[in-house]
C-alpha cells in the first residue's frame, strides 16, 4: 500500500509558510505502516494540479492532499481531483446545514463564495470540519483513492485523528502497533547513548526518539497480524526503557501531555496551585489551563512581569530586588512563597528570567532564568541558561518550569509515604 | 525563469524532520523574480530519483536539489544528476584538498566512503563548503542546470548565500518585491468580497490573501527591472486597500505581529496595561509578553479561572456570579473594571468563556466567550462563539481580545482628540 501527499497551496511554492502538514501525514501513514515515496507541493493552479494529481494516481495508490478547499476561486483541489476521479460535484445537505450555522453561530452572513464548501463529490466520504468551513472528502475509485483535507493544521490535523487514521487503517495488510514512552528534563543525545544498544539491534519493534521542548519521545512500534501480537511485542521493550529511565518517564500515554501529567498529579495528591511569572508572561498557566479538569487544582495565576507586580502582588522584597536584581534565585523564591501565601495554593511555580532580545550584561546574560517552586513549606530554586530567540527561551522556560514542578511534587510525595511509614 | 526544488532524504518521507529547507528556498527564488511551480520530497531510492530529476528538466530551467550528497552509499543525488545531465566524474583537486583539512582539523582519520565527495562532475561550478564535507555543484547544460545542495541547513543556507544568490540573479531578469497588509477582526471570505474586483483582474502586482486566527493578510507582490519600479507599482494598490480597510488594517509591515500593534498603541499613548484572563488562562498575557519593551506597558496580568479567584483577585461580585454565571457579560465587566482598580492600569481586557470540551448547557454552549475592555472609566464587553476544540476557542478568543483592545483604545483614542477640538 504506497501513499503520496500533496500539499496544495501558493504561499508553499512562496516559502511563506513551511509546509509542517506533509511531515505531521508522513508520520502518521509510517506509524500506519503505510509506505510514502513522493510529497508533491504545488500550487493553486489547475493545469499543474491536474498533471501532479494524474502522475500520483498511477503511481501510488492513496492520495493524500491538503489544501485547495477553501471558499475561494483559487481553492481548486476538490474540483480538479473530481473531475481525475470522474466523479461529479453534488450538494451535501449536511455540509450545508453545518455552513450555515457555523455563520450564524458568528452572527455573520454568508457571501455567495462560500456555498461551493458544501459541494462534495458522487458517493464519497465527508468529513465534517468541526474546526471550519470546509469538509474533508475520501474518493474511492476501484483500488485507488484519495483523501482531500484542509490546509490550515487545526483543522486538518483533528479531521485525519476523527476520520482517516481509522479508514487507513483498514487498508493496511500488517497491523502497526505503537507505544510512544515520554522523557522529561533529559537531553536528546544524552537518551540515546543511555539506549544505544537498543537502538543498534532494533528491528521489530523499532524505536524512534522525537526531541521536543524540554522532552524526549521514544516511539516503540511494532507490526504484526493482529494488535494484539504486536503489544505483545512492544511490551518486553516499554518495559526495558522504564527500568532505565524510571521517574523520568511521565507517561507512556499518547494522549498525555507534560501539562496533562503534572495536573493529574497534583490531582491524585490533592494539592492545589498557583503560577507567578515573569519572562513566560501567562505561558505557564496557559499550558497549564489547556487541560480540561484543571479548574479542581488551579487557584491562580500571576503574570508579574515589573518590579512593582512582583513586589505588590507577590510580596517581594525591595531589599532583594535591589541587592539581587530581578532575575535572581533570591527573587525567585520570594516570588514562589509569596504566590503560596497570596493564594494559599499548596505548590506555587515562580519563573523569572532574560528573555532578550535586549537587557543582558556579561553577569546575567540573555537566556539566563531561574525557577522556584515551593510545595508545603519547602522550595526549590533551580537556575537555567537557554539559548535561542524570546519566544524559544520562553516556551524552554515554560518546559523546564512544568518538570521542575514535577520533580518537586514527586519528591514531597516520597517524603510524605517515607515519614508515614517511619512514625 | 522557472525553478524546481528537490529535496531529498529518506527521513523527509518519514516525517522525522520538517522540510524547512524548501520553504527557505522557495522564498529565495520568489524574491529574485524565479517562478517555482513544483516541490518534491523523494527518497534515496535512485529509479524514483531519476524519474523525479528527469520530469523536472522537461519542465523546469532550474533544478535546486538538497540532500543526498554524503558519503554514504544512501547518498545518490550528485550521481543521478550527473547522468540524466550526461556528465561524467572527475576529482576535483581542491575539494580533495579541503576534505583532508576537514578531518585534520578534527583529528580524525578520513573513512574510504568520504573520497567519493570529492569527485564533482565535469566542467561544473564547485560551491566549497566551508561548513560540512560535501562540496555543493552547479551543472549546466545549454539553458537548464541543476544546483546540488547538502541537506543541513546550517550547510546549505550558508552555501546558498555565498554562492547561489549571485549565480541566480544573473539569472533573473526581474526583481520581486512585496508588501504585506495586515487586517484584523474581518474574516477571510468577507475581506475577499470587499476586494473581488481587485482581485479578479490582478496581474501585476497580484494580492494573495492568506488567512490566520482573527486576521487576513493581504500580500501585494510587484516584479519590475528594479525595486523602485516595482515599489511604485506596489503603492497605488496598497492605497486602495487602505481606502477600504481603513482602521482594520493594523500593520503594512512584515515584522509587525497583531499583539506588537497593540503594545506600540498603548505606548505611543502612555497607557498602561493589565490583563485579567478565566478560559485564556495566560495565553493573552504570554502573546502580549512576547513583544519586547512590553515592560513599560504591562502592569499585571491574573489568570482569574475559579469563582474564588475572581472574587479575590478583581473584586467580582457574589450576586453577579450566581445570578449570571461566571460565563456572562456582566462578570467579564466587573473583571475588567476590576482589574483596573487593583493594577491601576489606564486598560483592563478579561476574557470568560466556556473553551470545553465539557461544561456546556443550551444556553451556554461550549465555545460562548465574553470579553470586556475598560478604558479609562468605560468598559465595552462583546459576546463571541467560537467553535473547534479547547485550544482552537482558546486562540480564537486571545485573538479577539486583541482585537477588541486595539478597537476601544483606538475609539478612546479618537474621543478624546475629539473632545479636544470641541472645547
Amino acid at each position: 500500500m504506497v501513499a503520496e501527499i500533496i500539499s496544495v497551496g501558493t504561499e508553499l511554492l512562496l516559502g511563506n509558510i513551511i509546509n509542517t502538514n506533509a511531515a505531521y501525514l508522513a508520520e502518521k501513514c509510517a506509524a500506519l505502516g503505510i509506505s510514502c515515496y513522493y510529497q508533491t507541493v504545488v500550487g493553486d493552479n489547475e493545469e499543474r494540479l491536474t498533471d501532479t494529481v494524474k502522475t500520483a494516481l498511477k503511481r501510488s495508490d492513496i492520495l493524500i492532499l491538503t489544501g485547495g478547499l477553501g471558499p475561494t476561486q483559487d481553492d481548486l483541489t476538490k474540483e480538479v481531483v473530481s473531475r481525475a476521479m470522474k466523479k461529479e460535484l453534488v450538494e451535501d445537505q449536511k455540509a450545508k446545514e453545518m455552513l450555515i450555522s457555523f455563520f450564524e453561530k458568528r452572527g455573520k452572513e454568508i457571501t455567495d463564495n462560500n456555498w461551493k464548501q458544501a459541494l462534495v463529490p458522487k458517493d464519497s466520504i465527508v468529513l465534517y470540519n468541526e474546526n471550519g468551513t470546509a469538509p474533508g472528502i475520501i474518493i474511492e475509485d476501484g483500488k485507488k483513492c484519495a483523501v482531500l483535507l484542509p490546509g490550515p493544521p487545526g483543522e486538518m490535523k483533528p479531521m485525519f485523528e476523527t476520520y482517516v487514521t481509522d479508514y487507513l487503517k483498514k487498508k493496511s495488510p500488517q497491523v502497526i502497533s505503537s507505544v510512544t514512552v515520554k522523557i522529561c528534563g533529559i537531553g536528546e543525545s544524552k537518551v540515546e547513548s543511555m539506549i544505544q544498544d537498543m537502538l543498534e539491534k532494533q528491528e521489530n519493534p523499532t524505536i524512534a526518539p522525537y526531541a521536543k521542548t524540554g522532552e524526549v519521545h521514544l516511539r516503540v512500534t511494532a507490526s504484526d497480524v493482529d494488535e494484539k501480537a504486536a503489544m505483545k511485542r512492544i511490551k518486553p521493550v516499554v518495559k526495558k526503557l522504564k527500568s532505565r529511565f524510571a521517574n523520568d518517564i511521565y507517561t507512556t500515554d499518547e494522549k498525555i501531555t507534560l501539562e496533562h501529567a503534572v495536573v493529574d498529579l497534583l490531582l491524585s495528591n490533592k494539592l492545589t496551585l498557583c503560577t507567578v511569572e515573569s519572562c513566560t508572561g501567562g505561558m505557564l498557566a496557559s499550558r497549564l489551563i489547556n487541560v480540561p479538569g484543571v479548574s479542581d487544582v488551579f487557584k491562580s495565576g500571576h503574570v508579574t512581569y515589573s518590579n512593582k507586580a512582583k513586589k505588590k502582588i507577590t510580596g517581594v522584597k525591595k531589599r532583594t530586588l535591589e541587592k539581587h536584581t530581578a532575575v535572581s534565585a533570591q527573587v525567585a523564591e520570594e516570588m514562589a512563597k509569596g504566590g503560596s501565601l497570596a493564594s494559599k495554593a499548596d505548590v506555587t511555580v515562580s519563573v523569572t528570567g532574560l528573555a532578550g532580545p535586549d537587557g543582558g550584561t556579561e553577569k546575567k546574560p540573555v537566556g539566563l532564568v531561574y525557577i522556584a517552586c515551593y510545595v508545603k513549606g519547602k522550595t526549590t530554586v533551580e537556575e537555567y541558561h537557554f539559548s535561542g530567540n524570546r519566544s524559544k527561551i520562553r516556551e524552554n522556560a515554560t518546559a523546564a518550569a512544568l518538570i521542575l514542578m514535577r520533580r518537586c511534587v514527586l519528591e514531597y510525595i516520597t517524603e510524605v509515604s517515607f515519614g508515614k511509614k517511619e512514625s
